[in-house]
């Protein structure tokens, strides 16, 4: 959005889409919220309240759902993100961050942690025991692994990348990792899996990720492969499998999700740097040179300035 | 198979795998069945009966499932199928008929019936007041347009012909009809739909079907197409979409669909032909010159040539 690859940016544009802080002052009628209380916002600040998604809690799929930075609200104004020391939003959109989760910690959940927790949750992938599956290991996957294992499951990485096993495993807890261009790994592994959470969003063969969920094994998309998906229906029907997609997900989930996070100490890991690292940090972010999501502390970076 | 078209077929084959008779011996163990009842068999015969599949009932997706014609028994024989005067079968694979079934209407309930009854109550997608699709008019989608009906859901059939929608409508019960390529009522009827089960074996796009689809809805195939599916992910992210596979039924779950189809009064669309016909269905099955099984009837055939 910075620098308008998607062509539809309006500037000037105020990033952000997981941020915290403490609310400084509350509306007369706003109930879920009182002064002090330590807030959150995530991928969106709007839907339309009415239409059958937003009646189930799925604000996430309103087809006039508001995103929280370069966008619209309904009265026309430019919705601004978090990059900033002040938003004003609706208590309907914000998540209440429960006192023992640390800011810094509860921010990466808002996008990152709902957009693999939801998918765990509403497919069912979600039962100790289960052999779970994760494709790539980044901001998503990273978090990925970390709910899975809160949920009890024998999680698996699966990753083009070997010199990310050792951090798989006794870094994030993952219990076995499998190099998916490695075919006799994935040979291997066939038939072992009930799901697989799929965070890339790079082009990618699907078909040898169908091969390792065994029967009703559900392959579910987080990332936006722009390039259509290619796979034979036989390699559905011989196992009644399914692939899907996800979108992060409702406002209600999400104060799930980071309630159980907080309940279960399920954190990200992060990099905590000042306002003024800023551009060094998306410089790192486009080499992926983080792990695994940056957290820009403008309270202290104001106070320090100050 | 009888053409060899697979090119696995081994001669003598004797086809059939939707079978319906009467028993007239038992062995000294069986439990099920008693000499007199109705009984059929479907698609398969055997399983190797210990694997995490036929442990759930779900046989069919076993991987020493054996084919009722064509295949080979763990010894070594030959299964034969269903055009002949009688059949030794394992009772765990026979299914009872009820005695208010009559026999020719069960005959093809045994594959076709429990190939659109599985998804459709395996997947949700059979609860009253849904909007269900059906893709294709034949064997398959006929009978799911029946057993979507009996569960209660509004169902629409999707055909690319306009001249199938008189029946569909007055003839099957369906409640509306839509034609795949008139773009008009295709994008009138986007979002509509919970569930689609998509008989079609033909190669054809889902992207569109996709788009029928609500939040949260269901794409399951069932036709074995053979040219790749292709499509884009975001197209199931934005919405929580899913496209699934399945494959005929358990033995446990066809009992049921038969129980079912006994207590509501679901029937295949059949005509009944002697066994000396058979030439001439197969050639008018060719041209899908059928409303919509033919079923032979081999007890009558053989009392008249006696």
């Amino acid at each position: 959005m910075i620098h308008n690859e998607w062509g539809n940016s309006v500037y000037p544009l105020v990033p952000g889409h997981e941020l915290v802080g403490i609310a400084t002052e509350v509306g007369s009628k706003v109930e879920k919220v009182k002064v002090g209380d330590k807030v959150g916002v995530g991928y969106m600040v709007d839907s339309c309240r009415s239409c059958e998604n937003c009646d189930e809690n799925l604000e996430n799929y309103c087809p006039q759902l508001t995103v929280t930075c370069g966008a619209k609200y309904r009265d026309g104004t430019f919705t601004y993100g978090g990059y900033s020391d002040s938003m004003v939003a609706d208590e309907h959109f914000v998540i209440c961050i429960p006192d023992n989760l640390p800011l810094e910690v509860a921010g990466p959940l808002l996008c990152a942690g709902v957009t693999v927790y939801s998918p765990l949750r509403h497919f069912g992938i979600d039962k100790p025991g289960m052999n779970i599956g994760v494709v790539g290991l980044g901001g998503l996957g990273h978090m990925a692994v970390k709910f899975a294992k809160a949920f009890g499951a024998n999680v698996t990485v699966i990753s083009t990348s070997p010199s990310k096993e050792k951090e798989a495993i006794e870094h994030l807890g993952a219990d076995s990792f499998l190099i998916s261009r490695d075919q006799d790994q994935m040979q291997a592994a066939k038939g072992t899996l009930h799901g697989i959470i799929d965070t890339v969003s790079a082009s990618h063969p699907v078909l040898p990720l169908i091969s390792l969920l065994k029967t009703n094994g559900k392959l579910v998309m987080v990332g936006g492969v722009a390039k259509p998906l290619e796979l034979p229906a036989s390699s559905l029907l011989g196992g009644r499998k399914l692939i899907a997609g996800s979108l992060i997900g409702g406002i209600k989930e999400t104060q799930e999700m980071i309630d159980f996070a907080a309940e279960h100490n399920v954190k990200p890991e992060i990099e905590v740097v000042p306002i003024d690292y800023v551009n060094t940090a998306m410089e790192r972010l486009a080499k992926a040179d983080v792990k695994y999501r940056f957290v820009i502390d403008i309270g202290n970076s104001l106070k320090e300035s100050s």
